[in-house]
């Protein structure tokens, strides 16, 4: 696959992982309009507080973006901070821009300062290595516990040109970005202003990234980064509809990527809550069920045991009538007003045997509404886990 | 071990559970004044329900109390009300009693109505069986997923009569009780009035069941009761000190047993922390630790990643300055002031594989304090909860 125009990339080895690609570059030549988000964690790494300083300074410019995987450089403190900025020195160097142009992100182990000798060493290769098709070796060079890599495309149409936009991601440890590092990196060569491009963001991110998370729950690392090199042509005034759609579709693909591989995922639930009071009371019945243990391990073993399923919405504070609940698993419903229907239970487990498991409950109090997205928990999850230091 | 004077107990086989006792008894021929605490979730279980609503008439008078596994008739609706109410009545004429003094208790899967004919036509046999030595039978017919069975006891002087108190209960499939059902019944021979029982069980349970839960946090069947019978003759206003201190302990031993006990647990982490904003706020660190699957996994594997326990406080909405966090294992100072301190790490891993890890967490914000118990999590947890209807 090729990057958009305006875009060229890299992934090599510095050395900071074991055999492993652990350096990704990404460089805009002639610069690029970007906007962010970020984690929301309280414990935000070094790179995390560097980039959103780096972003204000520069009203949303980048030209370089420098990734590394093995170590997240989080809870670090001034040491980490320093080692960071000196990646960030030797970056602006060997691109030849301002520092503040240098977007940096981490993933990997936390407590453990960036190794940045090794970062600025490899720093010169990785710019040798640049090219328009270098996403693939990015994608590869961005990973942690991740089976494989996750990149995904869409072109549209803005102001009469043609153009495209292009995702690579990396996937949290388990489904959600509180339990380890999730990154994005999108890019566009559609001309759409930093304004533009953070509004569109933070939708496309509300209704992807978001849904397999809960407002708030992210690790020390988290970061969707969106990029536009305006190298399409298109007119700066041109109707942003179309790229709004395939930015969130970029999104969505990324984000069902990351759950589908999470740590020894086999199936994902898709997690539907309708007919809460509010929208919060949804939220918290769906990240109930979506993050209860015996919920996910059931889901493993394609066991539509849903007394679990009930019971973590019971705890979950979510306010409702009991007598009011249903529940249902594709079209088998499971319970209606709050007591068991009646299905064939060979039917229920066909459905939870599914790659890709609906669940929908309904709380008959209102109009509130959430959907998350999780996936199930198994032998490999804990064995990836519970090695020292994985 | 016997029981106080005053009770008697049994457990027998109903066949709810294949080849296991699944049907404990208790009596006190002369009744018990009674107090509990119950689930706070949502749904509540047809014999919490019924459990509940006796013990408001009665004013707190116990006479009989029927527990069964293999079935929580929870999530049952009418149906499984109905069947509860079924075998509180045949209860009721085995034991020569009123309904209402009948006390109610059930675990095992949700959403299956009670197979109340098995435990109707079981309960003359357990009758049969009672007998002041019929704790250890009872502590057996209580059990599900646990390994062992849960009992410990206590001897105080109340009044100056010697007395004596019982505690037995079932664990929780994980340690949080919103996991899977936890019960526990306490008998003493001492004489206490139902107000003074419920104020001490409350005290007992804040400081020993709710440290391996959280407020809210509950499966749909658990209960915790105290029972006094009086047996021990003490006079009616005597200093209860002896007795709270007694009850406390017990509960206690109870709520460690269940931790130890947690499905596939090889550990327990003591989670203290302390220098919270608010000790809402010392909760919501201490919670989301406990509960971290990252977490959990490191300490299975004997791995101090304590990265990962930062990252669960960074995200659980505890408010606090990273600059001011330590965090320390056992004697091992790991943090000081949010950066990594200086330590062997083989000295830490040595505290990480012990079978009590403690951590103490300072957020250095306020006076706010919480202790959370929590056990690791292993392969045996994923095969006991995937396997179908576990």
């Amino acid at each position: 696959m090729k990057l958009p125009k305006g875009f060229l990339a890299s992934g090599i080895r510095a050395g900071i992982r074991k055999k492993r690609p652990d350096l990704g570059l990404i460089v805009a030549p002639n610069g690029a309009n970007a906007a962010a988000v970020f984690t929301q964690n309280l414990f935000q790494a070094a790179p995390v507080v560097l980039s959103k300083a780096s972003l204000k300074k520069t009203g949303g410019r980048v030209r370089a973006v420098v990734v590394n995987a093995g170590c997240a450089n989080a809870v670090t403190g001034r040491e980490g901070l320093e080692a960071a900025k000196r990646v960030r020195t030797r970056a602006a160097e060997v691109v030849a821009c301002r520092e503040e142009e240098v977007f940096l992100a981490s993933t990997g182990v936390i407590g453990v300062v960036l190794p940045d000798g090794k970062i600025r060493e490899a720093l010169p290769a990785s710019v040798t290595r640049l090219s328009i098709g270098g996403v693939e070796a990015l994608s590869h060079a961005i990973l942690t516990t991740d089976v494989g890599p996750k990149v995904t495309q869409a072109s549209f149409v803005i102001g009469g040109k043609r153009a495209r936009i292009v995702g690579v991601a990396k996937g949290a440890g388990m489904i959600h970005p509180n339990m380890a590092t999730m990154l994005a990196f999108v890019m566009t060569d559609a001309a759409i202003s930093t304004t533009d491009l953070q509004r569109a963001l933070k939708n496309a991110v509300d209704e992807s990234f978001n849904t397999i998370s809960v407002d708030g729950d992210t690790s020390t690392n988290d970061t969707v980064l969106v990029m536009a090199s305006g190298a399409a042509g298109n007119a700066s005034d041109a109707d942003l509809g179309s790229f709004a759609v395939a930015l969130a579709k970029v999104c969505r693909d990324l984000a069902w990527m990351i759950v589908r591989d999470g740590e020894g995922a086999t199936r994902v639930m898709e997690v539907e809550v309708i007919g809460a009071k509010t929208d919060r009371d949804a939220k918290l019945a769906a990240h109930a069920i979506a993050t209860s243990p015996l919920v996910k391990t059931a889901l493993h073993g394609g066991d539509p045991n849903w007394g679990r399923i009930l019971a973590a919405v019971g705890r979950s504070g979510a306010r409702f009538s009991i007598k009011r609940v249903s529940l249902s698993a594709g079209n088998i419903t499971l319970v209606t007003n709050g007591a068991p229907a009646s299905y064939r239970e060979k039917d229920a487990a066909r459905v939870f045997a599914r790659e890709r498991v609906p669940l929908r409950l309904s709380l008959g109090s209102g109009n509130g509404r959430a959907v998350v997205l999780s996936s199930d928990m198994g032998h490999d999850y804990i064995s990836i886990n519970t090695d020292y230091r994985s």
